[in-house]
Parts: C-alpha cells; structure tokens; sequence
C-alpha cells in the first residue's frame, strides 16, 4: 500500500517529507520513479501527464493537489471510475480575497491610470473611480465567498453560476439566458468559473458585448474561459476598461502573447490563490485514510459536471 | 461680517453654496475679487498668495481647507496673532487608509515586480513579500490613525513623532536619537509627518541609511520632508526596494523631475486623502459660529509648532 505523487515540474521534498509525518507507515512514490506501481492505491495529481494514472492498476481513488480538477479530467486516459478529491483550502480562500480586495482598490484609486500617466509624466489627479456594482461568474468555494465578502463591504453583488445558488446579499441567477441580465450592471466582473466543457470559451465576443462599456474584467479562474481574440478587442474598442489576468490558456504564458504588451491588462503569473502544502497534506492524508476505511471522500469531485 | 473664501485655481461654486446653506444670513465672498474687505471677519484659506490675508483688517480667525497648515503658515505675511483651524475630516481618515491598505497589498503581492516583469514578458511567480514591521513617521490624526489600524490588522508597528505618544498596541519613539531604533525594524515606512522646519528633509542621506536594506518607503504627507536626491540615492543604491510618492517638494510634480523615471518609485499625483467638501462645509461652519459667539476654535493649530 503506497501513495504516489504525479506532479511533473515542482520540488516536491517537503510535501513528501509533510506527508510521512502524517502517515508513518505508508510509502509515498513520486512520479516518474514509481518501483511498485502495482502497490499504488491512491494517487496525488496535478497536471499529470497522459497515461501516469492509467499505469497504476490498483488505484482507489485521485486527491487533486489543488481547488480545480480541469488539467486531471483533461487526460483522456483516465479510468473513468476512480473518485476524485479537491483541496478546499481556507487558506486559498483567504489569499483569493486578499488578492481580489488589492486589484479592486487598485482600480478604485486608479492605480492603473495613474501608471500609465507617470510613463508620460503626466500629472492627473482624478477622484476614485465609481465601483459600485461587482458580478461574480462561478459560485463554488471561492466563487461564493467573494461574492459574500463583497456584499458585505457594501458593494452591489450579483452572481451567476450554472446552477442556482441562494447566497444572502447577492442576487444570484443561472444558466445562459440570465447570463446577459446578471452582467447587466458590473462595474468590475470577476471570473471564479471551473473550466469545463459548458465554461471554456464562455467569455467570447457575444458575452463581452453584454458588459457595460467601461467594465473591468478580472480572471482568476481558467485562461480558456475567455476567448483571448475577444477580451483584446474588447480592450482595443474600449467596450473593457481594463482586464487583469492571473491566469492563461498557456502557462506560463507564451513570450510572443498580445496579452503581455496589450494596454489595459494587468497581468500576474498565477499568484492570486496557491495551495498552501501544509493544508493540502492534512487533507491528502485524511482522504488516504477514509479510502482505507472505506468512507466517501472529502471535497470529492462530480466527475461528469467537472467540478 | 464675511465670510472670504481665499482659495486659488478651485472651483468653488458647490462649496458656497453649501456654505450659503449653512449660514443664509452671512455673506461669502470669494478671493480676489473681495467687494467689502473691511467685513470679513473669517477667512478659509489654502495655499494664499502672500499678502491676500494681511489685506483683510478685521479678520478674526482663520481655517484652513484642508488638514495640512504648512501652505498656509509658509506666507510670511500673515498676522501674527490670528488663530488658525483646520479641518479633521474621519472621511480624510478613511480614504488615507484606504489608499495604504491598496499601497501595502501592492507590494505585498508584488505588483510592483510582476508590473516590471510584464514590460519584459518575463514569467516569474513569486510568493508574496513578507512585510511585517511598518513605522509610521508622525503620530497625529493621520498617522496615529495609520499605526492603530494596521496594528489591529497584525503588523507590528513601532511610531515615530516629535513628542512621545502612547497607542495601544503601537511601540512608540519620539525625537531624533529615537528615530535610529524606530525605523531599524521596519519593512515598510510610512511618512505622515507634518511639514515644519524641524521636519523638512528630515529623509536625508543618514536617516535613510538607518532603515533596513530593502525597507519600501511610502511618504503620504508632504514632498519636502524628504530629500530627493538622497531618495534617488537610497533607490539606486538597492537600500531601498521601492518608493510609493503621492506627495512632492513641488506639484504638480515638474515634467523633467526624475522621480517620474526612477525604477522603483509608483507616483501618484497627491490623491490619498482629499478633503470631503461637506464634511469641510460643516466644520468651516461650526467655527464662523464659534467666533462669533467667542468661543475657542475646533481643531484649532498650534502656530508655534506648525501643526
């Protein structure tokens, strides 16, 4: 009975290290140099490559190491009936909010027009920008709580969400044909959607010219939900005021991207909601025990909705 | 008996009327153009060419615009003994601390850096910066105000002032053999000092040398405390990792200035805290009442010490 890790490209001896401490007695592998894959019974994955999973024949179950699950379910050879767990990690939750809070108020005082007139030397000073009304598209764990935590700043919140949700102090609304009437007045939209097949390319040209002219867009959630070619016309036409982006359909992104040098876009390199090891492994480590126990899982993912 | 209103370059149509409102039965005039100088007994000043004060006989107070004395004072011309207010406005309080809550997450999450990286299409994540210790230089509204609100957030916060203050919560030094251990902390120096003679380039070459290499200053007070050229210095030097400067020796700040292009310096045209012309209207008013009924002025400034 061992663990394996599939997570290419990241230093990975502290989370082992974490991960022995809670469970003595176990062996933890770490993909590509699994010597009993035969022994493997629970898997930890994030971005693994096609065909690691379907190697281990004796899997019972995946644990995501991070909140989405799009770059799992997006291996085609996944066995289809292994369950699927996600880290619900406060600590995301936090740094999300903490992260959204610093791009609203860098809007609000203009922070953003302001550097671009400090390159011209320009000196303009301008009152806060009004930012009244916030859309938040996605209320899952992290959709939800900005949403909540908005509202109770005092901001006009609504959300929209595939399913509808009840969230007090947010007016909430679902499926395509409310999309259009839940934008409707977003003075800043923030995107907190999991990629999934109904998600991807969601934000295209149609749904960008449902905004208010002078709107803001903020994606935390998947690049490939917005259609790049659309969100930079909609910069280029003014149709956006501005657009930050913490994440892109290619990771890191590609030297040669518009985004990089278009006006307009604050971008970060996925910083804004990291998954700290300490409560990723306390979960890992529960869920390893429940699968030996014979109990669900926790944070378990509906594999056919996605998320 | 008149009121003068001797602001230059502002409009001031929306804060006579609203004075008008206050006090129908008074008069408001507004500088230059004064018909009956002999009458005004009260006059609401900032930033006054030399000598437009001195021109009204029968003034019985003075009050400033805005929080800040020092543009006032500086007119050699002014009548000794006129008393002199000036506004405390909790909205100033609010949206001070709203710009250094933006400013501190900025460099906490390093949009500083990832700005920088973006001009060079560089991807480079990083955690966010560990910033712990501010100082506030100046311990009167603002900055007492400033060093209670980011203790409460759980920072520790050590202040710095002319006289010795107690905040709970907050280490407090005063005078200049103090200033070494108040900032040998600091990760992050926040300047709300009043501008006085004993506070002018009080930011020179040996005080910046006591701060902890990599300390980020923020001065949202007035530009001349700090020594520009030994700003420049501490900046290319790396003593400093970054300056936020609302404030300038001059404003608007002059186009061949180099702050506008020093790398590490985020400008922002004086926009922190800027007086609310309601909450102005009603103290402006209190204090024309207060004069006329020979009571002591509210907020009234010590012209001795500047502040």
């Amino acid at each position: 009975m061992s663990i394996a890790l599939i997570i290419p490209d990241r230093k990975l001896d502290a989370v082992v290290t974490a991960l022995q401490q809670q469970l003595p007695d176990v062996t933890i592998e770490v993909w590509p140099e699994i010597s009993q894959p035969d022994a493997v019974e629970f898997a930890v994955v994030w971005k693994q490559p096609a065909g690691a999973v379907a190697s281990l024949p004796n899997l019972k179950a995946l644990q995501s190491f991070g909140a989405g699950v799009d770059s799992i379910l997006s291996d085609l050879t996944l066995p289809a009936s292994l369950p699927l767990a996600r880290i619900v990690d406060p600590h995301l939750t936090a740094s999300m909010l903490e992260y959204l809070d610093t791009v609203l108020n860098y809007y609000r005082l203009r922070f953003d027009e302001f550097g671009t007139n400090q390159q011209q030397q320009l000196w303009k000073p301008r009152s806060p920008r009004k930012i009244r009304h916030l859309t938040v598209l996605g209320l899952g764990e992290l959709g939800s709580a900005a949403a909540r935590h908005f509202a109770g700043l005092g901001y006009a919140v609504s959300g929209w969400s595939g399913r509808l949700h009840q969230i007090d102090g947010v007016q909430c609304f679902a499926g395509d044909h409310q999309f259009a009437e839940a934008v409707a007045e977003a003075d800043l939209l923030i995107c907190l959607l999991p990629l999934t097949g109904a998600t991807e390319n969601l934000l295209n040209e149609a749904r960008l010219a449902q905004l208010k002219t002078g709107a803001i867009l903020v994606n935390v959630a998947r690049g490939a939900i917005v259609d790049d070619e659309a969100l930079l016309c909609a910069l280029q036409t003014g149709k956006l005021a501005a657009a930050c982006l913490d994440v892109f359909r290619v990771e890191p992104l590609p030297v040669e991207h518009p985004f990089w040098t278009t006006p307009g876009i604050l971008l970060t390199p996925h910083i804004s909601a990291v998954t700290n090891a300490d409560t990723a492994v306390a979960q890992i480590a529960e869920n390893y025990r429940r699968v030996q126990a014979g109990l669900p899982l926790l944070n378990q993912v509906d594999r056919t909705r996605g998320y």
